[in-house]
């Protein structure tokens, strides 16, 4: 498309509806053999495809309005099972303030839920994932882990923790949050320069906002969830990994002013969430980690739906 | 969602974006396993895709600006098939004035291309399914039957047919139209007071038209096409089952004052297409067909993708 308002390869596409007005499009779809544990019930795969394509939204600082629902379903499929489906779809679009308007529904091998999520936003306000500066600093929306760890628990019964954590991990892979309302909070403000969200892992993410920007980042603080380090210290594995390459996780990677920081930190915990500085944005191209004066070169990998579940 | 612009059931959803105007949203699913015939190219199938879609926007009336898409593709598919596929989906998008702006792509066993259109409209110029009233004219935008007798010619290598009827009756199947200019010109004139279109076969159409409106229709002219008829001629198979019951046409099926039709008639000629009267709106409910002073019943059957190719 001539003069796209947001270029191929962000998280959403917008296409302009008058007076500075953009209507923003986005469609992400779940393969039941790639994206659904197992353990996953169907009304939780529903709202889970709903939440991925929420959480884009989020990471652009726009409100979803509507959702359509492209359905492939087996023919094993009973009544009951795709009521389910509708019921998690409607419960997620709910969630977020969104309606589920529409829809086409066939007959497919896989469980296939491709959703269309529809908003309309202000084109300045858009949070795009090029815009950083290098001296910007580096923040996330959350603590890391959770999801892969817990996608662990679910594959692997050798694996052991106490109750209360393991309830915490596996919540995290079967009922994951969109951030829209710090998205929409940080995209009130104008002050982020870039932003994403880490659906394909942090490290994968911080990759792409690199790329998309022409700088380099230093991290000095991965925000690591306790449940995480107690699940690596018990099972031997290593929290940091789980941390930087899980993926399947929501939370939103942004960058901003460092003066402005203050000021959205105390935003987004208005709203109920928090904004963790992690590092800042370099002129030098290359993403290292600095732990108590070691650094590491963190790699551009994170979750690939063809390997992650085999 | 409360205060839908257009009901739930119709072939678009609706948003409103100001000032009389409204986000036209729409998807549609096609599946490799129903959807595509053995002898379907992918560049086909990816066109079809979109024009399966852009059918559903040409029969309100609205011209589609921008397409997502989310491809579901099996682990066997080479780089060039997806770009066979990506080309598909670009020409189609091209052919009726639309861009591919954005999508997903996963694994999956079955093909998948899940389209999502996007366009705006003026909220009053939208040709929904509801408002014929007893008395309207029906009329359709074109002939029917080339695409299921050309699917049984793909199917049955048993049917045999001159090789200028062959070369039509495939490319019916293999690069069907949507009627978008004809669409767009009928809603340009505000007359129409029911529309949709036959991709479900054109009795299924009817019925569908008839039970969100209340009415019923006597048809007197089903436009059978001539290829159609020398195939079913030299095959022996009924050329009107073909053309009632076929489906995977992509003509328009419209009611509209009897006043208004020559009018109406004479716009849709001025953009290369043509609109056939085929019977009238009745107060009584039923679907029949009066046919040389014999009446017979036009059954709510058509396309199926559960069972039209097995």
């Amino acid at each position: 498309m001539p003069d796209m308002l947001v270029p191929f390869g962000d998280d959403i596409a917008a296409v302009a509806v008058g007076d500075g007005e953009v209507a923003v499009l986005k469609t992400d779809m779940l393969v039941g053999k790639t994206d659904v544990p197992l353990k996953m019930t169907l009304w939780q795969a529903a709202r889970k495809a709903i939440v991925m394509n929420v959480s884009d939204f989020a990471s652009k600082g726009v409100q979803p309005a509507a959702a359509l629902v492209a359905l492939g379903l087996h023919k094993k499929l009973t009544q009951k099972d795709i009521e389910e489906i509708a019921d998690g779809l409607n419960a997620g679009a709910r969630e977020y303030g969104a309606f589920v308007v529409g829809g086409d529904t066939g007959e497919a091998s896989d469980l296939i839920i491709s959703v269309s999520l529809f908003g309309t936003a202000r084109k300045k306000a858009l949070m795009l994932r090029s815009g950083a500066k290098a001296g910007d600093v580096l923040a996330v929306t959350g603590f890391f882990g959770k999801s892969a760890a817990g996608l662990r628990l679910l594959l692997d019964e050798r694996c052991s923790v106490s109750e209360d954590v393991r309830r915490a991990l596996i919540d995290a892979v079967l009922m994951p949050k969109a951030q829209l309302a710090v998205g929409l909070a940080l995209a009130s403000l104008g002050v982020v320069s870039a932003s994403i969200d880490s659906s394909d892992g942090l490290a994968w993410s911080l990759h792409e906002l690199a790329k998309m920007n022409g700088v380099g980042f230093v991290v000095d603080n991965i925000p690591i969830a306790d449940e995480v380090r107690r699940f690596a210290k018990d099972n031997s594995v290593d929290a940091l990994e789980l941390a930087l390459y899980g993926g399947e996780e929501y939370e939103l990677v942004v960058t901003l002013k460092a003066e402005a920081f203050a000021f959205a930190k105390a935003t987004v915990e208005a709203v109920g969430g928090c904004l963790l500085p992690i590092g800042k944005a370099t002129c030098e191209k290359g993403m290292y980690l600095d732990v108590c004066g070691k650094r590491q070169l963190i790699e551009a990998r994170g979750w690939e739906h063809f390997k992650s579940q085999l």
